[in-house]
């Protein structure tokens, strides 16, 4: 994830981390160039660019941009989705952690909580594809199997592990949640088609601009493209929030926020350092 | 439900599987003719086809865009809600199988997770219309008699008993949704109306063009038809999440998915092959 | 609801059943005189229709666009919320008779059940304005009743008690729900003003095209208005979920899906038909 | 709110109750004069105003109708919200009667039902800003120690307690809610620079249109500035849904529901009028 | 949070304080100038400035007012949300309250109730990024042992404590929820993206603009730069609903709603001022 400070207006036009320019600009550049060939194709050759008139072609920009904002919009419900999921894992740490303070000092505190930290790191490490030797569940079933124990033993009332059951049933629900948006992509269908037809469409903008714009019809052409492209590029990574990628949620940095709230609460004093943003990538 | 990584740029062009491009070439290659002789017309034939100015159909298309986008939009939510109560249906499995814990070894926490995977499995082919000699409601009332027994035994505490019966509830919520979205069809009256606009539209949009665009409108008829077929037909196969189309749910995939875990966690050594996508499907 | 399989592409055309053309081929065939009253006008009568340009009328069409979608879409919601309440019904029923199993055999479950029964029917009545004598509140109170001298009697432990009173506390959430969607129509000043604006503009609509279109503007408008109208007219009985109309709820459904279930777990064999879609109208 | 069965096709355009022509007629005439002015002035001084394309104002009057629309939405969602949050005061009112039916006759209940009329009643007169002497608090207060003496008492059993305890949470959390949406106004920045740009747009619009569209300009101006301002000024209604206008919420009429359906039950037989919509609204 | 009664038709043009011009107005002012600057050097220099066809421009503009209008949808929800979840702090206070009225009189009630003062001012205080010395956990921890010790002395039944367990949750979901908010920014590629594409496009469109409007243009071109950026700095300053902004939420206004509400509760006198907007803002 970038987090930086708002950079100053003019700044603004000079940021290349965590923009999309990266991705697309050579697309942007074919575009451009593309859009010169086409000028200089109609000023020169008889009859091979026709001189066409813009109004089909906003018609179509239009189209596209109602249908790419649709899609944008599914994708960022995606990524905001997985981390209200994410938030709900943390949030449900700390409620274990508050839960069993009656257990305060007993190595089964420790065990249950550890068993947390556990469970977020491989969380993050599974869904970014890279899994661990154990897995999530095998950590939760940990966790579950102490709480057993402790409820046998008559160390925990059967409200007391009831509530406790809960929470774990939350986190599971968190992951699973997880999961379900990692394995079930956007309607591949939808990708395609709104893919082809941006490309499409600014690989022929050029033709329709060159009669009224002229030698400005390659940088206007160039402008839709940044904006189209951008947003397809965008969607794409919003789409899949636990990529790795720039814009995705910065699984450790959660991860290790777990880690520090529960040894806190151990009382450990040898922490690990807070998540801190590298050149401006929270990770 | 087509599972592949994002093809290269120029790759994304020739991908076939997964496209609605099938489903529409037809209709798109229809375009593309009557826009062919629309054009030899209004250039062979005086007065047949009249040249006219492109404003009023670009009014329509973007209207009709909106109209699409709107309708897309609800058959994406319900594509995206059926997906979600599959989601609770694996969760609740896996939540029943935590809370049976205590019952590890006996012959009735076999049944009982049996009984789930019987659940799913049948759920799903009834879902897509081919219901199995008994219902998911008999697998139902199979765990529910289990619980009842094991209850009225006392192996299982009051509250215990009444933890599990409530995901039982939650299995038959997620059935009940899914039935709910499988048979009420977004309102007919939609479909028509939003079909019916779009092939009329693009069917006279060559003549809208043919003054302006001349022998390009074929090109930019064909574009416009194969985005508002492409998405009229997407946005149909996603209002039926469980017809087994090419971009449905995977229902087998999942009810695989529960009897893995239900079976592992029973201490089978015998289990299913994990489900994955033959030429780039999951069903 | 209409419920009919996709006809073949061409099969499309000639659906009358369940299209909003019924209710606006007398506005559509309106717009579409008025278009050749305003071509003939302008061609032969000096001054008396200018040619205008069709920009203007376009930009309206747009804003137009927008507003009804804005509005469709809040219908939609209604008709789906509307559809999940009784979704609530049907599944909360089904789960009273899961949760009395306990009393399999007894009058009293008879009696709890039948109550649903005649919960569902009476909602459905009163929701569609033809209140039968007793109201449905009067069935939950019957079943209040009966769960109230089970656990006087001691027959239902408090925890079994407390879990059937809070179905029915959902059953009556449902009801409420339905009911809130029924007395509290959409803003009556939205209906006016998108109403007044849709059908004002479509009367002008010829006057706008007929410089540009010709004799093809009249088509065009009537194309227009058949888009415009139809959402307009599909949206008005949408947001009454309740009406009876074509695209209504199957409240009778419901009732007797409802019904079979309920009798089918009592061991009545003599059940109702499952409800069937008449000439493609299931009510 | 106003209640009124839909007018017939020319009915609907004599229709004022009810319509918010009421609130903009001197702004929609004011711009119907500018433009006869303005067409005047185009024709008769001499380069006073020019004549000048009407696609840029076309550019402005989309992008506004989409950032109306965004706005309209929000303020129909908080009215919407505000509608369920009643819904919600009603259907606990009615749950509370039934989970109190254990202490059926008993002076407490009659105090603890009656209680619930005047939190309605309160609830209402508090968010249309006009506070009785009491608050709704107050009342539920007064609730809550007849709870808490009839569990000291042992009149009512501990999970019975609760369940009522946890209905009159509900019963606070609907009244919180309704007190949020009173107030936080949707951001001010938002209304501002919206109406602000619909006026000086619909200000300059006949000076967009007089070239293209002479003396039926000011018609076409006119129209646009019903549409935009009618909106703007429905959304500002609805953004205060207590406020007692035309379209806001019948908060009286919902008061007289919940204190009808409590004396019902507690058998008292002088019940208030049910609430009627007088001129066809109803308040 | 600007709170003000809505200033009169004439006034509202007059109105600074809480408007986004005061952000803005050197940009649009710039844009003005520079359309001034084009619109003279397209009359005088030869051949610097070509006349261009407004149509690109067109569809470049309402591409981006999509784009924006989903943008400003996405951080309007991330303010509403926020505002939710400081309703749900406020509204569980006074649970706490209601469900501690049993400990009426206790110094472990004050104890209790002024931890929740405590944690809703530090809450405010670290969302704004001023954090205290004490954090808002360590009072949620403060109220978490007063209730332990309760329990232990046999002074809350398990009941009892279960229920302020879970209000004590439920404060720390709002918190949690906020802080999620916090330190999770909009993608900030999407704010580059619109951000660069906003700023290139009104610089440009006064060249778009000079052919078809001459010394319109600049007048016109400022109007658009008004309600782009205006959206844009507006949706910047909804992003951070706990900024600090004149826009931004009232946290200390909300802190001081609820010390009175828990001072009251313990019959204190003394109680603070209630907040008021000084110079129309609540802070």
């Amino acid at each position: 994830m970038i987090l930086r400070k708002r950079p100053s207006m003019l700044g603004l036009f000079f940021v290349l981390k965590g923009s999309v320019i990266q991705r697309i600009w050579m697309q942007v550049t074919a575009i451009f160039l593309i859009g010169i060939a086409v000028v200089w194709a109609h000023r020169n050759l008889d009859g091979v660019v026709p001189g066409l008139d813009p109004t089909p072609f906003s018609l179509i920009g239009v189209a596209l941009s109602i249908f790419l904002s649709f899609r944008n919009g599914a994708c960022y419900d995606r990524w905001w989705e997985a981390r209200k999921l994410w938030g709900l894992m943390i949030q449900t740490a700390r409620d274990i952690q508050r839960q069993s303070v009656v257990l305060e000092g007993t190595p089964e505190r420790r065990q249950l909580l550890l068993s947390l930290v556990d469970f977020a790191r491989r969380s993050g490490s599974q869904l970014r594809g890279k899994p661990e030797a154990k897995s999530a569940d095998d950590a939760l079933a940990e966790a579950t199997r102490v709480l057993s124990k402790l409820e046998t033993q008559g160390r925990l009332s059967h409200v007391q592990a009831l509530v406790l059951h809960e929470s774990l049933n939350r986190m599971n629900a968190a992951l699973l949640g997880c999961e379900r948006l990692a394995n079930t992509p956007v309607p591949f269908a939808y990708t395609l088609l709104l893919h082809r037809t941006a490309y499409i469409y600014c690989t022929i903008l050029p033709v329709g601009f060159v009669d009224t714009l002229g030698w400005v019809a390659p940088f206007v052409s160039a402008l839709v493209a940044y904006a189209f492209f951008g947003l397809d590029a965008l969607a794409e990574e919003l789409e899949e929030p636990f990529s790795g990628q720039l814009n995705a949620l910065p699984l450790s940095a959660y991860a290790t926020t777990v880690e520090i709230s529960m040894r806190r609460a151990l009382g450990d004093t040898e922490l690990p350092e807070p998540p801190k943003a590298v050149n401006f990538v929270l990770s």
